[in-house]
């Protein structure tokens, strides 16, 4: 198994797609650009969003579902929304055997749709604020794609709320944000960086777009996930107003926010080795795997031993008691290391007779001898030590690639040497953004919520004061 | 609130939508046959695909997902399955801006997709059996639509499983048959009629389909699932063969089966009544109210002790204390009985100084007095009393509207008058099939897996030798 993986110093690309296909996580379709999610990818998935569904039921929203088809009508009401969109439809001519009257687009997000049927629910201050979350499948048009990181059709989630008042819908942005940061940080153990979008890269139709951004190990950076400040924009588009307090009519505010599958790729990247996936214990769908090592004569010891075992941690660690007489314990060892198993557990006729269990953890392959009546408590402190450990090197990681400069020759050639973010000082002009994309590629990733100290009085290329300290990087 | 209701009598369709409509479970959407489903529907859903898809695991089922979009190619590949589906596409001919080489099909269902994939992933036994669920949308061109019982686009879940013989295929089809019939009875409280379909209401592309029937308030039968033996048909179609244990190859033998949306839909039809939802407790998102009743004077002794009765059950019960103060307990009592809430919890200063608190149930409307300390035990018992009360008055309705007959004449009034259930000798000819419905505008519902006595000897049409006792009903 193991060895089917490309190492990520010959090829990092090629090793992307080794960990996705030999771990079974996903596979190409016969339908240019889609992917399949195989069920080890899928039980990611479902594993993030329960996780997600209940951080955002804790702030008070609600799922609903709304149509997948979108009159293509409603995509141009919102200008920027219809310019940033249009390249990436798809579109449905024919129905039911008949051209259709008005084609339809398959949502590539459903801010038209949803703020279509707000119209008809919000009137008073009452309805507000309207606070909803939708878990379905969209498509957008991808000429070049990548499993997890880039397909046609994806999954994901999208919040689309809406308020009385600006403030409430800043707050909200803000909130969804943090929210995320929380979950990418505290659950998938990845270090982001928060912060706002430049006018150039926000989300088209928003008034701002708040970003987390992970650096991957080949120094690039992946958007995790982005929350929308939309002001009134939509509103007006689809004439969405609301009686006040005061019994006034006024515009509603609005946010919207998502995060998708992509997050997958983003785990896969941060984490995983040469061997195959790392998954942090809160995100791993399988926490713990026995293998028993034994001969024939010592087999039936071996197997009652681990059985109890295993039966005495399944109720509290969601845990694989793996005694397939087929398969070898080093080939059952490569291929629970290829799957990302946090904690293996080994056990041969030497362990038993000294009252013990080997326990080796997947992230730094470090072997333990823990004794059999202490099992529970020290697999669960090495659960949250493994959780702790991938989150702080993550976190190491993104420090030791972060640099700063003034000097546009040095930020030239840490982009094209080195990698990573670099932070600089930026003026806020449209144009020497596009000059350093043209020059090097690198985009600005974001504009950090945390003001950190750095040399920022002047932008990096014109010169003029910066108003902003901007985070470059080249990314997915 | 509940004013707004049609009564049934008045008009059974228009007080099924007014149930929709006012107890917010979802709203007609901008495109022609799509829905939204709003949250309060949308919980009803989630809390139904919890329950089945625990059910789905404990039978050895895995999630997975495959591509929206389908080639028009296999959707023609098994000739029965394109003729069924032909008239119900949405075909997306449009992509990225550009027409495509071959257009792509939304998906009506996933066998094709799914088959193309197996074939990619099944070579030997050892990779049998292959037990795959999908949650997902589909999209099937409707001409009339209701909320729930029939839309363009709905939500539903299928699974498709790989086989290495016929008898465990068989064995599967049957198995998730019984899982569904669990589901519906056990937790919706709806009573079914378990049985095969006849050759021309079977899957396009079947060659056995078996499904569960329920009978409506307005004695129409509702499909409320199905589960398919699919033979070799699909293997053959794309060529997806094994090696089984001698080293020959053979083609997979398959299943496939699900529920959709429609579930709520014969929820509401089967318990709900003039005041609005009534959900059975297994099901029911929230399963107790507290409402306060208090004047000015008493407000907060009110409050405190509903409150402590609140805290008291809130980690055992799903349960909403209701202390808003802009409405009255009257209005309050008519909104969360239009929202199906199985218990309601009255609490005024009477109740407070004899240590009782009122307990209404929602399916009788009975009322009883339950001492404080005792109330949890009581509630307990009482929302097993409510889930097995539906049930049982499910399972009676049903009993009470099934006739048997061996005369036509009776038969075609039956139907006319009546409605319900009839049970009739039946030879097994399409002919006859047909004639009834163009008599009777009544189908075969099942052919009873339990084989009950009747007066089968004979067809109910022809007079010949009777193969099936059969289940007619008009549908929706």
């Amino acid at each position: 198994m193991a060895d089917k993986i490309t190492p990520r110093e010959t090829n990092y690309s090629q090793w992307y797609v080794d960990i996705v296909t030999n771990a079974k996580l996903a596979d190409y379709s016969p339908v240019k650009g889609c992917m399949v999610i195989r069920p080890n990818g899928y039980a990611l998935w479902e594993k993030m969003q329960s996780i997600l569904d209940r951080m955002f039921k804790e702030t008070g929203h609600r799922n609903a579902y709304f149509p997948l088809l979108i009159p293509e009508s409603f995509i141009k009401k919102e200008a920027e929304h219809v310019e940033g969109f249009s390249p990436e439809l798809a579109v449905v001519t024919h129905g039911g055997g008949d051209e259709l009257d008005e084609p339809l687009i398959i949502r590539p997000t459903s801010e038209t749709i949803i703020w279509s049927m707000y119209k008809k629910w919000i009137q008073s201050y009452r309805d507000l604020p309207l606070l909803i979350n939708q878990w379905a499948n969209v498509v957008r048009w991808e000429k070049r794609t990548r499993l997890f990181l880039r397909t046609t059709e994806f999954l994901w989630q999208e919040g689309h709320t809406a308020h009385a008042t600006e403030q409430e819908a800043k707050e909200e942005t803000l909130k969804m944000l943090f929210v995320y940061q929380k979950f990418v940080e505290e659950y998938m153990g990845i270090s982001v960086i928060v912060g706002e979008k430049s006018e150039s890269e926000k989300f088209a139709g928003a008034v701002k777009t708040y970003t987390i951004e992970a650096l991957m190990q080949d120094k690039k950076a992946l958007q995790a996930g982005t929350s929308h400040f939309l002001g009134q924009n939509f509103a007006k588009a689809f004439d969405v107003s609301f009686q006040n307090r005061k019994g006034d009519l006024e515009y509603v505010w609005a946010t919207s926010w998502g995060v998708s599958t992509r997050l997958i790729g983003a785990l896969i990247m941060s984490h995983s080795d040469d061997k195959g996936l790392v998954l942090p214990p809160k995100i791993a769908p399988v926490e713990i795997v026995i293998v028993p090592i034994y001969k024939n004569n010592t087999k039936s010891t071996v197997i009652i031993y681990a059985e109890n075992l295993y039966n005495s941690l399944k109720d509290k660690f969601s845990v694989i008691f793996d005694d397939d007489d087929q398969n070898k314990p080093g080939w059952k060892f490569s291929e629970w290391e290829m799957q990302g198993v946090p904690v293996r557990i080994e056990i041969g006729p030497r362990d038993i007779k000294k009252e013990q269990i080997v326990v080796a953890r997947r992230d730094t392959g470090e072997k333990i001898n823990v004794k059999r009546n202490s099992a529970e408590e020290k697999i669960r402190t090495l659960l949250e030590d493994i959780q702790n450990n991938l989150f702080r090197k993550s976190a190491r990681f993104r420090q030791e690639n972060t640099y700063q400069t003034a000097d546009y020759n040095e930020f030239k050639e840490v982009i094209s040497q080195k990698g990573g973010f670099i932070q600089a000082g930026w003026c806020g002009s449209a144009e020497c953004e596009k000059k350093i994309k043209e020059d090097t590629k690198a985009t600005i990733r974001a504009l950090p919520l945390a003001k950190e100290e750095t040399d920022r009085r002047k932008c990096i290329i014109c010169g003029r004061e910066a108003k902003y300290t901007a985070i470059f990087a080249k990314s997915y």
